[in-house]
């Protein structure tokens, strides 16, 4: 029906954009977008807005293609709080006076006291397996770029060693790994340690809930791209139990590459969080391809051969992914059919004479074809490669999109809530059909510099947030989380926040009010996987709409306990929906 | 179809309600329908019947509001078998027998039992945690009974730390918890450590199916009421692994009392066990208010913010709530909004900045708002604000009620089964839409005094029963637990029964034979919300309808090892259907 | 549609087979059938083809009952590869070196090996437990036969005696169990355990997929027949946490034996492997019955009470089931009402009075009903009675049967892939209703003998795979299982293979390239169940239908790094779709 009505516009819409041939930057045409959304403040304000939109692209554009910082997520410092080996001591000597064998427990925490010092002074700092980590990893990729013929696959070994070191070194400090625990476990009873364990699984943790780089690990990576994994959230905290089986992932690309074809055991929702690409989907009898630009969504079902190119010559593709895996939950592997030693394929794994009978091709020939592929899962591919891999039509055009086309732009969409402050685009399975199995909905919180999005939560999805650009921070109100196991029993609410930059991912569980505010220098883009989105509802807590408005007079009193009219007075005051003006920008309040 | 039929008879059968305006007592009004299904016996038996209720009624009430019990739970007594030290002594040093470091084992022992026997012998008698937090428990109340000024929080707070006392007191004695367990430990070697714990998880314990006042825990109480919960089943055993994302819990409300607004991170289904109330619930957009009454059911939806008042100014409001919680399987919380110190409000949670934008007010007006409230969840209310919540529509007369209205009554239903020993009434998702996605199906049995419900069992539900009045016994058939593990490869079954008062929750698996009896002197009440109801039969195996006639005479034949006639004699015996004269009743047999 | 144009030829069919009177050998006409398949090759040709097939048929059923094998699983040669207690002494000291208490550790791997050593030497061997049990096991079924008063229930107490015997053992000797760990836990460190433990159960053992006899346990067992299970598949490995809630079990029945009625709190999938029989099942009013014979599928809902027997008089019953419990994950349970001593009947779990009031029958009465059976589940039955219990209709003559009939005969679908090296018969919830809310689809593959099936995967089901007959051997590309936590960051794949016999079940994930080759002698016909059925795809790797055939020009270049020309014509050089020619029958080839 309304597709019907909309057709003639949404025609007029699609012809205008393919004229423009993509040749805007995807975030320069949002931007203006949302300049336009200021038009009650006269024709000036939008042309300042305007100007603004474009420096800033030009200067994302200096700062992208001019080497600095080169990776989706930006750079990270170091907070973790380190405690020196005596105050470890210290803590740990404290532990043993529960200990039935207490002298045998101080003796072992003055043993690890003594190996730990030694390492400490000896390294001048405590060996932290993270930074080691790091500086492995570096030392591995300088030592590929320098030497020409140690690409691809030594790189990736060198890592491999880098990561099994750092194992090794979590191990000897268990403590150490999410940088507050304690090293020492000199009490005799393990029960403790199981305890201590059971407790840290159990989220008693300081915040479960959000996840940097550091949390990442590299699932492959090649001089021309790498794909970026957040473990398991159980792996972090069993609070996360409700999402065990989704999965989330970061993959950039430099430009004019290649993905290697490869199927996965599970589905997989994708947002082009930058650049422009294209797809192939190998269906049993047919090839499915389109290209994708920023904004799009896609899905790839667990099972399907796909490929990918990012077919820009300047701009990075940057894909966000959540995965559902079909076997085991929370785990999922890339199953390399063409391919060769790096990538190697998974044909290789058959013994030589079920490839002959199953090829009906002698084995020398079949060594040769499985033997040539060695540059690893991102490849650089030619210009001509990559043009003929990109006469793809486009995939959703809004309203055409969706169904028949294998994307969904969001950024085509009507915000559901806009205005000077921010604007909300959002999706769901009645939408974008592919979203319909998985139960989940996407939408896109463009939060204007300084400004604010509305205290609210979901009734029932839980959010997993990626910043996909921007800084700012979030806050949300969590039921103290030691006493989570209990349940409705808390006697009240912590804060949980952190800082946001692009790559962060937070998770938001439902009926937790949620806040986050952009930095005064750039807008804060949110992309937010709902997972669990049938018959979902979103409750805002401040502004126009508001669930305490809501509240017969008698309960505002007694709830409150003061007089229902100064109850309303408050919350009226705030005349905005859904965005807000920020913290720091309050000038002048109504109520002054 | 049926519906219409009945439409006229509905009709009148609710204008009579309404007329009576709900004066008379529900169970007298139940009571005396269950007279009329003894219209067999003749006018005189009718008579004496009603006259039985309404005694039983005028005696009812005045217990309720003599003082006497003043809670949903009935009290109990402690049926723990303790053994003493040196019993745990020889058991302990009999499990050295196995170990390979037998000495050190068996002064480890020797150990314990010097610490217990000093506990033991110091206080005369061991420190039971149950105990010792039920005394503790009680003295917080006396205190804050006593005490005017110190009420709400600080009686709060002090429970909190008997529950912490007790915590602490069972990680001294772990074997002690269940009260069945062995306090020494002294083999050497960790996996029998483990495996015990394992075996406790396995549920090896006596009975993880039956659960009394003091399993559940106290979320939280004011003078005016309490909410009682069940802890996750998980905790208690692995066998019920099936229901560990339900939970259960109790509300108890003083007459004419108000609890302040909130929502849960769970959907919940609510019984209403006794009382009279009013239920508002916010949407997005709108409020939605409905009176409730006993025998009502109805659901607050994950993330709706709801409020309730007991509307009564004699009875208490009891609910029996099942909750499906919606982000960690098994757990849930409540967030309070509206509220202020206690209980506190989630907007607190955030920063001052954050909360002076998204509200668009001075702090000083801010913390006014959150600091007022500080008499806890639930409230004393005036008349005149209980007589303003409660001008609502009544929600829920069959057959108008279920979809439109927000309530479902029980007892106005037709029971599926009737006769002079009990009634079935039951509820599903075709009748009540809102359980359809919960999966859920209600029934109550209310079973004749000294009368007994026949064997029988659902082919796929699970059943948690809630006893919401009367007192009686259950048995159930189970497979030995001790097998469980291996599946089908059981030799036999034991008895599980218990005793059965107000306020025990009994877990019934599918396929389980179970049989419940009603005490001598009153009508026993189980309400049963019946766990993954899609497809789910109810099979009795004993009486009219019963599995076992269905059988072939040669498949009696090979089955009993004995002439099909002669099996068919027995199980032909008993002419009633799914409630039978109870086994305390029976006068004369027909054989004999 | 289809059914309609096939309604006659169906009939005609459908008459032809009961004509037949079903005299003739299943396996016989099933392998004529395919013999048709290979007109292309000329009369002469078919009939050599038929006349194997009735070689091969009279060769099996003097095989089977000649008395030989005469258990559905095959004999197992036992392959465990057992170090020397020195050996394992060398490996434990190794393992101290990073122990702390580097001492301590080393004296405990000397202590162990001393015991081990002695019992080592003194019994010749080392104490296999496996091995011991199979020898105890046997011992009991030898006093069984021989002491004809020692029937049933004494036979299946001295085997549970065994079992217990080898748990004992193997708690002793932890690192025998899956016949590669290290007995010698000598380190000090419990975390190094623990680890281990999780290693255990995250599938780093060598094979997770494969289960054989000796993986089994016997569920019941008496002198006609048994039941034989398979224990949670998580119990083996994490990586099959997927599929914990499906279970496995082979029902094997003598001829013309009854099998006792009974419900199980599972819903259960049946296939027919072998034989004849009849089944009936309960339903509150009525009972279904129907006949059943080789390929039929069929399904018995949790909590129907169902009994079966077999009606032939040489032939076994085999049945092999996939089983969905509905109470705890991955457990099940039997129920036997009608019964006495063995099996137990679950009445006599009640007390007395409750039984006397439930079947209004005297004490004395009942306790003669309940105690006459002592049999035994499997029994067996006259004659006359087997002749009475197989008067039902015929279930499941396609393409009537499905919704109204119980049965489902895989053999008489036309399969949907057929040539001269096998035949897939395939049946999923659109064919046959009862499959739909399992999820569940059924596939038999019949495989030529020395032919292959083609490598394949499925993308999103799990197949259960179980050896209905014949043999052969597997291969599966699985991504390294020591990387598994790790998701999408492997370097390679590793070859999982196992041969395969009749009994043999495997487990193929989601997603895992696998083929299968039958042996040169038989035919192999590999019974799958396919878990997670719905929107499920198979996509072929080599053939005429193949995945890679559908990659662009550009990207077969890129992806294998070489010309795409190349790559064709070695992905083209096999015409056959789905079954191949098999290693050892290469004759020559195209290629050559």
């Amino acid at each position: 029906m309304r597709c019907f009505c909309l057709l003639f516009f949404a025609l007029l819409l699609a012809s205008a954009t393919i004229a423009l041939g993509y040749k805007e930057d995807p975030e320069l045409k949002q931007c203006k977008h949302q300049c336009e959304a200021q038009k009650q403040f006269g024709e000036e304000k939008i042309r300042t807005c305007v100007q603004k939109c474009e420096d800033y692209v030009r200067e994302k554009q200096r700062r992208e293609h001019g080497g600095g910082s080169t990776t989706f997520f930006e750079e990270e410092d170091d907070d973790l709080n380190r405690r020196s080996p005596i105050e470890r001591l210290r803590e740990c000597t404290k532990g043993c006076d529960r200990s039935k064998q207490k002298e045998r427990c101080q003796s072992r925490c003055q043993e690890t006291y003594e190996k730990e010092k030694e390492r400490y002074e000896g390294g001048g700092n405590p060996v932290d397996p993270e930074q080691e980590y790091q500086e492995c990893r570096q030392e591995c990729r300088r030592q590929s770029r320098e030497g020409g013929s140690r690409r691809g696959t030594s790189q990736e070994r060198c890592e491999e060693r880098c990561q099994e070191q750092r194992r090794e070194r979590e191990r000897e400090q268990p403590g150490r790994r999410e940088g507050g625990g304690n090293m020492y476990e000199g009490r005799e009873r393990e029960e403790e340690e199981e305890e201590r364990q059971q407790q840290k699984k159990q989220g008693r943790e300081n915040n479960p809930y959000v996840f940097e780089e550091r949390h990442f690990f590299t699932g492959m990576e090649t001089q021309h791209g790498r794909l970026r994994i957040l473990p398991k959230f159980t792996d972090r905290s069993k609070l996360l139990k409700g999402i065990e089986n989704y999965r989330v992932a970061i993959l950039e690309a430099e430009p004019q590459t290649f993905i290697v074809p490869n199927h996965w055991d599970a589905d997989t929702l994708i947002f082009v969080a930058n650049g422009r690409g294209a797809v192939s989907l190998m269906r049993q009898e047919r090839r499915e391809s389109f290209n994708i630009k920023q904004g799009d969504i896609f899905r790839i079902n667990a099972g399907t051969t796909a490929y990918l190119i990012n077919r820009d010559s300047n701009q990075k593709l940057v894909l966000a992914k959540l995965l559902q895996p079909v076997n085991t939950p929370g785990q999922f592997e890339a199953f390399f059919g063409a391919g060769g030693e790096n990538p190697e394929s998974f044909y290789t794994a058959f013994s030589n004479e079920i490839l002959e009978a199953a090829f009906n091709t002698r084995r020398d020939r079949l060594q040769r074809l499985f033997g040539q592929q060695k540059q690893g899962v991102i490849i650089k591919a030619s210009e001509e490669q990559v043009r003929a891999m990109s006469h793809h039509e486009e995939g959703g055009i809004w309203p055409f999109g969706g169904e028949s086309k294998g994307t969904f732009n969001l950024y085509d969409q009507r915000p559901s809530h806009s205005n000077e402050y921010g604007q909300l685009f959002e999706v769901d399975s009645s939408q974008f059909r592919q979203l319909r199995d998985l139960d989940i909905a996407v939408s896109l919180a463009n939060i204007t510099q300084g400004a604010m999005i509305a205290p609210s939560y979901n009734s029932k999805s839980t959010k997993i947030t990626v910043v996909v650009d921007g800084e700012g921070y979030f806050e949300m109100a969590c039921p103290h989380i030691s006493q989570q196991q209990q349940g409705a029993g808390q006697r009240g609410y912590e804060k949980v926040s952190s800082r946001l930059k692009r790559g962060t991912v937070v998770v938001v569980p439902a009926g937790h009010p949620f806040v986050a505010v952009a930095s005064n220098n750039q807008n804060l883009q949110l992309l937010c996987f709902e997972v669990n989105a049938y018959n979902n509802e979103k409750f805002t807590l401040a502004g126009r709409r508001n669930v305490m408005n809501q509240l017969e007079r008698e309960a505002k009193e007694l709830a409150f306990g003061m007089p229902a009219r100064e109850v309303d007075e408050i919350f009226r005051n705030q005349k905005e929906e859904f965005f807000f003006k920020g913290p720091r920008q309050q000038g002048g309040r109504s109520d002054e």
